[in-house]
C-alpha cells in the first residue's frame, strides 16, 4: 500500500482524565504557564530577566530601550502562546485567554508594515534582515509564531495571530524560493518547515506547502548557501561550529542523501519532522525511506535510554554511533521533545509500535525530567549520571547543572515543555479508515464517529505505574470497526480479554506491535489489558562504551535511577546483586513506585589508589526512583547505569 | 632522628649496562638527541618548526626576524642542553659536545649586558620584562638554563653556561626579594626554585639558596602578587584560568598551608620538588610534613595507575580526589617526570620504599609512554583509554592525540624525556652513612667508597621483565656496611639469598620497604633476589568512577593495556574471565613480554540500543602489552582498565 493511503489522523478531541500525565498537565496549567508568563515579563526577581515581552514593546515603538536576550528570544513568547492555546482547548480560562490576547496584540503591533516580524533585527539591525540565516534564527522564530497562530486559531477560533503570520509568510515567500531574484536560503535552525505545513493544513494555500518544500529540499545543495551569505557579509571563511561544519545544521548534503542523524539534535528533529510532514502531504515514497533510515540511525545508534539526544555540548548534538557518555550527555529537553514530535509523524505515516515505543521512552524519561514536580524548575541538559562535585570542577562538564534552574539565558526548553504537555491529549489516539488506534495508555476519553454515529472510548488505567488498562466502549448503535491497541515494546507478557473472554494466541492478532481487534462492537463492550510490568534489567548494546558492564532498571516505560538521597554518595561503587530480588513500593515522599534491590557497596580494603586486592563487598539495599523524578529532594549524585554482578 | 641527619646522597657515577632502561637511553642518545637538535634548528621538514635556536640568533642581534613559538620556547634549548650534559657524562661524544658548546655560545651572546636572558622579551617587548610573572615564564626559562648549566659543568667541567646563569641570577636577585625596592614576585610556572638549589649546591653562594627560599615562601601570600602585577598592567580583573583561580599555579595559599595537590600538575611537581630540596638544605621539619601531606594527596587520591598526573585538559591539572577519567586524562609526560623528580627528593629525605614505588610506577608507565620505540614520536598527553573515532569528534577529547606526534607547538615534553632518561643512572643507588641503598633494579654498576677503599657493586638483572636480580660485590678489602635493598611494593612474594644462603623471615630484615643487610662484606659476596612476578589484577579504589568494575593488569612495575592491533575494536566490550589463566610470552614483534588471558567479547543479541537480554558472551583470548609500548604498531584503540567477570 502506498504511504499516503494509510495515514492516520490524530484525535485532537481526546481528554486526559487522571493519572501521571494529567497530573503533569495540571501543573503546567496551574503553575508553569503563570510562572512562564512572569518570566517572559521579567516578574521573577530571583531569575535572569527574559526581556522577551519588553523586546516586543520596543520593536512596536511603545517603549525605548535596547534589545536583550538571545537572537531567538521571540520564540519563547511564541511557544508560550502555543502552550496556552492547547491548554485553552482542554480547559477554557478567560483570564489566561486575556493574557494571550494581550500578548498577541503586542506581537501584531511589533509586525512591520511589510509583514516582517522579528524584534532582534527590528530593534538592532533593520538594514540587515535575512543576511545571516545560518546563525540568526529569523525563520525559526517565524516558524514558532506560525505554530502558535495555528494552535490558537484551532483552540479559540480567533485569527488575529493567524493573519499576522500569513502576512509574515507572504513576506518570507517574497524573499525566498527558487524563482529568479529570490534568495535560495533556508534556516540555520529548522522549524519553519513543519510550521508551514501546519499552516497549509489550515489555509490550504499551496504557497505554504511549496515554501516548506523549498526550505527542506534546498538545504545542503551546492554552492552552499551559508557560505555564500557569509561571503556576502564580507567573511572570507565560513566557520560553522568548528569540527562539525555544515553538518551542525544538517546542511552538509541534501536531506535526500542524509543517512545518519548529524549535528544539533533539536534542529535535526525539527527537520526530520518536517520531512515526515511532507511525506504526509505528498506521499513521496523516497522521502519516507529517508525518514526510515534517519530514524534507524537516531534511535538505534545515537539515542540515550532516556530518549535523550545529543552526546556532546559542543554543537549540542550528535557525535558518532554508540558514543553516549552518561555524565557528559547533552540530551537537551527540547531534543527529546523533538524526537517525540518526529515519532508522532512517523506513527501517523506507519502505525508501527516501534515509533510509539520511542515516543514513550522520550516522554516518560528525557522529557518529563525537564521539569520539577512543582513546575518551576527546569533542566535544559539531562545527563544520565551526575556528580555535583565533578560537574563543579571539570571544564568538560560545564554544561551540566546538577540541579534544575529557575530560568535560562537560553530558555528554549521550559516553554517547549509547556506546549508539549498541554497538547499531550492529542497524541493518545488516532483514526484511520479502519477504526481507532490506541497508541498510548493514559486515563482518558475520546469520541469518534463510525457510520455517522458517535462512539465513546473510555480508557481507565494507572499507567505507567500499572500495566492494567481497561477500554470501555459506549455506542449509540452497534458498529463494525477495528480497535488497534498497541502492545508496548517493553512488555514481554500480556494478557488480553475482550468482554471478559481471554484472547488466545495474541501473536496472531498482532500487526506491527498493534493488537487488531476487528469486530462488531456494542455499547458496554470492553477490552482489558494486563501488561506484565516487572522490573527489567536493561542492557545497552555492547558498543556503548559508557554503559559497558552496567544495567539500567526499567519498569514499564519508566527508566529508573539511583539518587544520593536514597543511596548515599559514590553511586558508582554500588553493585546490583546477580539475584537482586526487586521489590516495588510506593515511595511515601515522592508518591511514585520506587524499586529496592539487593546489592553491594564496594569499600576499599587498602587506603591507597591501586591495590591487588579486590574491594570489600558490603551488602546494602539499593533503591531506585524514576529518572524523570530525580532532583526533587536534596541535590546530590544521580546515576542511571548501575554496575551489576555478572550473572552465572 | 631529624630529617637532615638521614639524608641520602645519590650515586651519580652509576653506569647502566643493559636491559630495558639502557636500551631506552641508547635510543635517546643515538636518535632523540640528534632528532631534537634538528627540531630546535627547524631542520625537520615534516613537523612544526620550533624556531627556538633562531630566536636566540635574533636576540643576539645576529639575525633579523621575529620571535616565534611559545613564550617559553627558550626552555626547549635548555632542556636539550641538560640532556646532552648527562649523556656526555655517561658517553663522551666530541661531536655532540661541540654542538652543545655552539648552542651555549649562542645563548651567551643572547644574554643582555645586565645579565637578563630571555629571547621573547628581548625581541618582542624589552621594556616590559618582569611585568607578567603569572603567565610569561621568564623565571621558568631561567630555571631550566640554571639546571642545564649545573649539569653541563658537572659533566664537562666547562663553566661558560654556569657563568651565564650566575650573571642571570645576579640580575634576578637584584629584581626580586623581600628587601625594600625589590619585587615580591614569584614565577607563574615553578622551576627556578629547584634550579637555584642545584646551583647553590655547586656555588655554595647563600644568595642562591635564599632566593629559592624567597620564591617558595612568598608564593600565595596576600596581597596576591599576580593580582597586583595584573593591576599594574592596567587590568581590572585578574582571571587566572577560569574556575581554577590562583590554585592553577599553586598560589592560592602559602605552600606551608597547602594540603592538596592543586592546579597545573607540572608546576605543582616542580614546586613540591623544590620544597623537598629546601628541606634537604634547611632541615625544616614543618616543610617536610607539608611534603608528606602533599605526597599523600597526590599519589593516594589524584594519580593515574600509570603515574600520570592531571585529570583534565583545562588547566592541565588536578581536579578533585578520585576524579581520574581514562579517556580524558591529561597525564602530561612532563607531569609524570615531575613526579619522578619529586619522588627522588622525598626518597633522599626518607628512604622509604613508597617513594621508589611511585617513581617506578611513573617511569615504566606514564614516562616511557611519552616516546616511541624509535625515539622520534612523542605523546604529550597520555590517556589510559583511546578511541581514535571518539577523540576525533568529541570536543572534550580535543587534547587527546590517538597517535604519537613528531613535535609540538608546545614542545616541553620531548626534551624533558631526554633529560630524564639520560640521567637515569643517577637514580639507581644512593649512599648514606650506613652504606649503599639499591633503590631500583637495572643492569648496572656502581662504585663507592667504604673506609677509604673502593667497593664495586654489579647488579645483573633483566628487570622489569624478570624479578631475578643478582648483586655482586667486589672489594679491595673486607668492609662493614649495610646494603639496603628495596623490595618493591608490587612484590608479594620474594626470596632472598645472601651468598647462596636463603634469608629467613624477610619481614625481620625489612625497614620501610628496604631489606637491611648489615654485615662485613667480602669480595665475591653476592645477594640474589627472586621477586615473584605473576600477572596481577589491580583494582582501583572504589571511589575512582572510571575504573569501577574494571581491573588493570600489572606485572612487576609494568602496567599493561589492550590494543586494537591485538584485540580488534571495541575494547570496552571485552571482559576478562574470572579465572583468566594468564600466560606471559615474549611478543615476537614488540620483543617484550605480552600477556594473554581467557575472556569474552560481548556481542549484541538485539541490534537495537537497549534490550532486556544480556549480550552474548563469545569466548576470546585477550592479549595485553605494556602500556608504555602502545601505539608502536598501527594506530587504534587502547585501554588500560579492562572489564572483569565478578569473582565468585
Amino acid at each position: 500500500m502506498a504511504v499516503r493511503d494509510k495515514i492516520l489522523r490524530p484525535c485532537r478531541n481526546a481528554v486526559l482524565k487522571g493519572g501521571l500525565l494529567a497530573g503533569r498537565v495540571d501543573v503546567v496549567r496551574e503553575k508553569m504557564l503563570p510562572y512562564q508568563w512572569k518570566a517572559l515579563n521579567d516578574l521573577l526577581p530571583q531569575v535572569e530577566p527574559s526581556h522577551a515581552m519588553e523586546n516586543f514593546r520596543i520593536a512596536a515603538g511603545e517603549k525605548a530601550g535596547e534589545f536583550r536576550g538571545m537572537v531567538f528570544q521571540d520564540s519563547d513568547v511564541a511557544k508560550w502562546l502555543e502552550a496556552v492555546a492547547y491548554s485553552l482547548a482542554a480547559h477554557p480560562d478567560p483570564e489566561l485567554e486575556a493574557q494571550a490576547d494581550e500578548a498577541i496584540d503586542l506581537v501584531a503591533r511589533a509586525q512591520q508594515p511589510d509583514g516582517y516580524l522579528n524584534t532582534y533585527y527590528t530593534i538592532v539591525d533593520p538594514d540587515h534582515r535575512w543576511t545571516n540565516l545560518a546563525d540568526n534564527h529569523e525563520l525559526y522564530c517565524a516558524g514558532h509564531f506560525i505554530e502558535a497562530a495555528v494552535a490558537y486559531y484551532e483552540a479559540t477560533g480567533k485569527d488575529k495571530l493567524l493573519q499576522v503570520v500569513c502576512r509574515l509568510v507572504d513576506h518570507i515567500d517574497s524573499m525566498f524560493g527558487p524563482e529568479e531574484g529570490k534568495k535560495r536560503g533556508y534556516p540555520g535552525h529548522e522549524e519553519i518547515e513543519l510550521a508551514l505545513i501546519r499552516l497549509y493544513r489550515v489555509t490550504r494555500d499551496e504557497r505554504h506547502l511549496r515554501l516548506a518544500q523549498f526550505f527542506v529540499e534546498e538545504r545542503g545543495k551546492e554552492p552552499h548557501y551559508f557560505q555564500e551569505e557569509a561571503r556576502a557579509r564580507g567573511l572570507e571563511n565560513f566557520h560553522h561550529w568548528g569540527r562539525l561544519g555544515c553538518a551542525y545544521s544538517q546542511a552538509h548534503v541534501p536531506v535526500r542523501e542524509q543517512k545518519t542523524a548529524e549535528g544539533h539534535a533539536v534542529r535535526a528533529m525539527y527537520l526530520f519532522s518536517a520531512v515526515a510532514d511532507l511525506v504526509q502531504e505528498t506521499g513521496d515514497e523516497e522521502l519516507f525511506r529517508v525518514c526510515e533510515t534517519l530514524w534507524d540511525s537516531t534511535v538505534n545508534r545515537r539515542m540515550y535510554i532516556t530518549g535523550g539526544l545529543g552526546s556532546q555540548a559542543h554543537g549540542e548534538g550528535f557525535t558518532i554511533d554508540y558514543d553516549l557518555p552518561s555524565s557528559r550527555a547533552y540530551a537537551e529537553t527540547c531534543a527529546a521533545i523533538g524526537l517525540f514530535f518526529w515519532g508522532q509523524r512517523m506513527l501517523q505515516l506507519d502505525s508501527h509500535g516501534k515509533y510509539a515505543d520511542v515516543m514513550e521512552r522520550a516522554l516518560y524519561n528525557g522529557i518529563l525530567s525537564g521539569m520539577s514536580l512543582e513546575g518551576d524548575r527546569f533542566f535544559y541538559v539531562n545527563p544520565l549520571e551526575v556528580s555535583p562535585k565533578v560537574a563543579g570542577i571539570r571544564q568538560d562538564h560545564q554544561h551540566v547543572m546538577p540541579t534544575r534552574q529557575g530560568w535560562f539565558a537560553c530558555a528554549c526548553c521550559p516553554p517547549n515543555l509547556a506546549r508539549l504537555l498541554t497538547s499531550l491529549h492529542r497524541y493518545i489516539y488516532s483514526r484511520s479508515s479502519q477504526g481507532l488506534h490506541v497508541h498510548f495508555f493514559a486515563d482518558s476519553e475520546v469520541q469518534f464517529v463510525v457510520d455517522q454515529a458517535p462512539v465513546t472510548l473510555r480508557q481507565r488505567t494507572e499507567y505507567p505505574w500499572s500495566g492494567q488498562v481497561r477500554l470501555e466502549l459506549a455506542l449509540e448503535q452497534e458498529a463494525e470497526f477495528s480497535l488497534y491497541v498497541r502492545l508496548p515494546g517493553w512488555c514481554r507478557k500480556a494478557q488480553v480479554k475482550v468482554n471478559g473472554e481471554p484472547l488466545e494466541d495474541l501473536a496472531r492478532h498482532l500487526d506491527k506491535g498493534y493488537l487488531v481487534l476487528a469486530r462488531t462492537w456494542r455499547s458496554g463492550d470492553g477490552v482489558e489489558l494486563d501488561l506484565a510490568m516487572p522490573v527489567e534489567k536493561v542492557y545497552a548494546h555492547p558498543k556503548v562504551r559508557d554503559a559497558a558492564g552496567r544495567i539500567a532498571l526499567q519498569r514499564g516505560p519508566v527508566v529508573y535511577c539511583l539518587e544520593e538521597a536514597d543511596n548515599g554518595p559514590d553511586l558508582h561503587a554500588l553493585v546490583l546483586a546477580a539475584d537482586p530480588d526487586f521489590v516495588v513500593e510506593v515511595d511515601p515522599e515522592l508518591q511514585v513506585p520506587a524499586i529496592t534491590a539487593r546489592g553491594f557497596r564496594l569499600e576499599a580494603v587498602d587506603p591507597g589508589l591501586y591495590a591487588a586486592c579486590e574491594p570489600k563487598r558490603v551488602p546494602v539495599t539499593i533503591k531506585a526512583v524514576p529518572y524523570f523524578i530525580w532532583d526533587n529532594r536534596s541535590p546530590g549524585e544521580m546515576s542511571v547505569w548501575i554496575r551489576s554482578a555478572w550473572e552465572a
